[in-house]
């Protein structure tokens, strides 16, 4: 029933890069706002910020021996994406797992459950999005799967999508619609220059938008 | 049944920042322990601290076209104070609000739902507390007010109230008691001090707030 | 019912620096995964490190009475552990308070209800342990215990254990154990130095620890 | 600061009975989506139904000193509405105070903490819609107020203002606008009936509403 | 970018049955402990019990146009599995939308959002699995689908899985994997029939399942 | 370092009797406020209600193999107290366990983390309190301890400390002060019954405890 699977699909390593500049939010609106991760997620250091392709892994509650398992099958610019089967906040990952990824060029960590070792994951510079962080250890000792699809913190990660993470938190771009995704989120960064631009000057989004007729045709009233 | 209030009545700008230097947890004591939000009111960045009057928005769950409509009715040193219809922790606001709202001079945002662009937010210095960051985007669609009497984050605002926030929280002072929230705070502000200096010193609370008879009447007992 | 111990037993200073230097994952791990706080327990900033003899204090919830009648039974290097009767965010604790313990040498506060005056006790350097930032204040009206054994955001603390803490969380070793926690602590990180040396060169847990072999018994199936 | 305030004007008793056989679901959608309480407020048997006039209680947490005060206050078909200073779960209510309350006509208890001796309260039938149950007992010790404004779980609350509560939740209709709810309630009523019957025989929402074309406007594609 | 798919495989209807009458706790082992949605998800009343293919609806937070446009596509035995964007405990499933479901033949509902008329769903025997009972009502304005893969409490649905939910909570199983897990499922309550008479009869757990060895072996000791 | 206790001391079985007819409202405030477990903990139907003395069980999470062990260790009339080393809702306990623990004579369990087969155990009127309902499976795999002290659900328990459960909660009485707590239990009970009659001829609290004297002291004024 449990497998590693070595070998996924990557994105173009160019459309990755184009994304985790344009980081999270812009990424979530141009793709229709989905795949985003829940809220609860988050980076162990504010200026925390990366892309690449998900490399999965499924874990029990508590126990990281499919980690382990999961260094082996990453490529240099993978992101690890782990997830348990059940709810849980132990600290599953530490420094030294976080020095063997390193080792792998692994650029960062996404994982519904706790992360330890925070001081010197912030000093490696090592950046993990988590639900908790928190010192409990774990057993290496039941059975999981490496690069199956997964559901994390409520999104759906297949291996070798994008997950793109900032301190907005973390968004999931399905490997086969990357370059479509990188054109509408450059179309929006573009329109969105342009308005800020207004902005700054003083112009009101109501007129920008056109909203005041929205807000007319709903019947608010100005007093 | 949905209006936008342009008129409101404002406190005097001097006690507004007298009460925003005094700090929240001086200004909650001062008038008499009421007043504040929920703990989960948390700000973007720790060095975060502001005070203004309350413009206030009411808006649909994931719907910010009344954060649109409130801009053109702040006036300089306002603070944006935006609730929704219920519990949501959509991504509302974002760096393209704040820049609208620099613009017309708001000082800063409290927000009982989510906030993204917290990297760009963080980097204007235009600060925020909020229940979450949250990319997740919203829609422009259903008709809320402005300027209305609000429930944010567990506490009554109405428009023109004090807010006052920091590190420690967010707090609201009703506008017509702001000359004597103003007083009381520097009472206790000068009271402090010179309780600080003793404690500095190595005088005990117990001493100084006559606390021993106190444990002694409740049969506290010593071993 | 109530009362306050003025003696207790406090373990090796020598011994509780080192623990302190070796941090709260590598205590937690040497002494059985046993005796961490919940992952509520965050600090009020990140830099946060401490280590010292617990003297513990029995609050009823909103009322800090005890904590006041605690100061005087510290000693230099002690930690304050709070706990109240019921689940409380109040903010118990502020920098008046912290400015008395710091004259009697306390080093560090690990609260299970809310602190306030964050950036004060910043400033200050005085590292807090707390499940919220809560500006909201306290009576001094109900008895409660100092130096009674305690149970503090799960754990069980007895007036002189180890209290451990830094960005992973607080860890509580018992007095009693603390030379064999110090030994096993000692042994692990010299254990691990040597396995990070060679995660570091790239070589992979799954043979370091011989983890081959148990994916293989537990049938996982590479693809 | 604090007060008990003894007269408050109630609403037409006949009003009040209709929105409570209406129920929340209605009553709320009626005025406009409003005045709901969160979702956290649970009655402690699903049975519970009840409206009435409400008496408004401010305590301090865990004190449930003003709760004794304000039985006096209240009037035969009258709800007491209590409410803390901050968070607590504490069992602020048992099974006296309900005698106490049943010997005066009150008809049911909003509390925004906890409630305890849930077997015997409900063996008398006398309904409680609260944040928790918990047997945690209170002092008698500090200040509040009696018929104020308060804010109860998220929702605004007047005295006199109607509380209508049953398994769905708690809603509070203000009392200068019951009138026009009970109007619009019954109106709702009528149409909802009218509905159900077309909806019994297998016509869809989505023809009685107009929804086709909404969703044809919106560029949802049929496959 | 939303559509609404007509045609969706379903699993044999007789299979649909045995695994409903097995029910969660044995079908969520029998497929190797996986498909469950969190625990957060619980019957509205607790002898609701059902099991059915899976129609999945994506509505925005707060909005439920899409469950309207759901009825049309379901057929007699159907389970509605309805999900949103982003976190909401908004009402948007009431009696006047089962009254329409009941009409087409729909067996029950799943909804990672809020259910209202609660008291007269459990009247019409309506099953529910919701994350919160809450009034607060819904707007039809935004744009959604029916019959994609959704993530649904964690869990992955796609349309014509199989939903099984009792009191314990709700399992998806995957429709392709229907004919496996019924065998699986009928294997285990076989053997647990003859290890609970066993049991029933004194024999302990640890002989049965030969755990001795396995105490022996982690050098557990007694005393 | 782990163990099994086989034997452990047990209170006086007619003093467990009558705690367990008082209930735990009573005995909690008759020890002076203390031994109760977290709101969390509710029992899975209404009615259950029990007392005896605590074998206790430390597993690690999502691991029942301890449970399996302390079987054994049980005598008639004993409550299972069961905790993990870290957070989970994990279903490590049914309807087979149960069947075992009741042909052992066991009359109950505290679970800090989820329990299953919910309808069977109701149907077997076995009564469980726990954190969860949830059908998640669990290993065999790691060891634990047997009547050792454990904190569950932020209660201190000893082996042989009494456990009185209803709806009200999870109460600890420690062993040794029984005795008294029975006689204080019943002094209470006495107390009460006369007020209770009071209080239903409309006498009220406020005279009946002399709190109007208080509301003066307070400074609280009648309007």
């Amino acid at each position: 029933m449990h497998k590693i699977v070595r070998k996924i699909q990557r994105p173009d390593p160019e459309a990755v890069k184009i994304l985790g500049d344009l980081g999270v939010a812009t990424v979530h609106e141009a793709q229709g706002r989905t795949g985003l991760m829940k809220p609860y997620m988050r980076p162990i250091y504010p200026s925390a910020k990366m892309a690449g392709p998900a490399v999965t892994v499924l874990c029990q509650s508590g126990d990281n021996l499919m980690i382990h398992a999961a260094v082996e099958v990453c490529h240099p610019g993978d992101v690890l994406v782990v997830t348990t089967g059940s709810d849980s906040t132990d600290g599953m990952f530490g420094e030294l797992l976080a020095t063997s990824l390193v080792a792998h060029g692994v650029v960062g960590l996404i994982i519904d459950a706790g992360v330890r070792d925070v001081g010197e994951l912030t000093a490696m510079d090592f950046p993990v999005w988590s639900k908790a962080i928190h010192a409990h250890g774990t057993v290496k000792s039941t059975a999981g799967s490496v690069n199956v699809p997964v559901v994390c913190a409520g999104a759906s990660v297949n291996p070798g999508d994008v997950i793109v993470a900032d301190v907005d938190g973390v968004c999931v771009v399905p490997r086969e619609t990357v370059p479509e995704v990188v054109k509408a989120s450059e179309a929006r960064v573009a329109k969105e220059e342009k308005n800020r631009q207004s902005l700054r000057e003083g112009k009101l989004g109501l007129d920008m938008y056109g909203l005041r007729a929205k807000l007319k045709e709903l019947g608010v009233e100005y007093e």
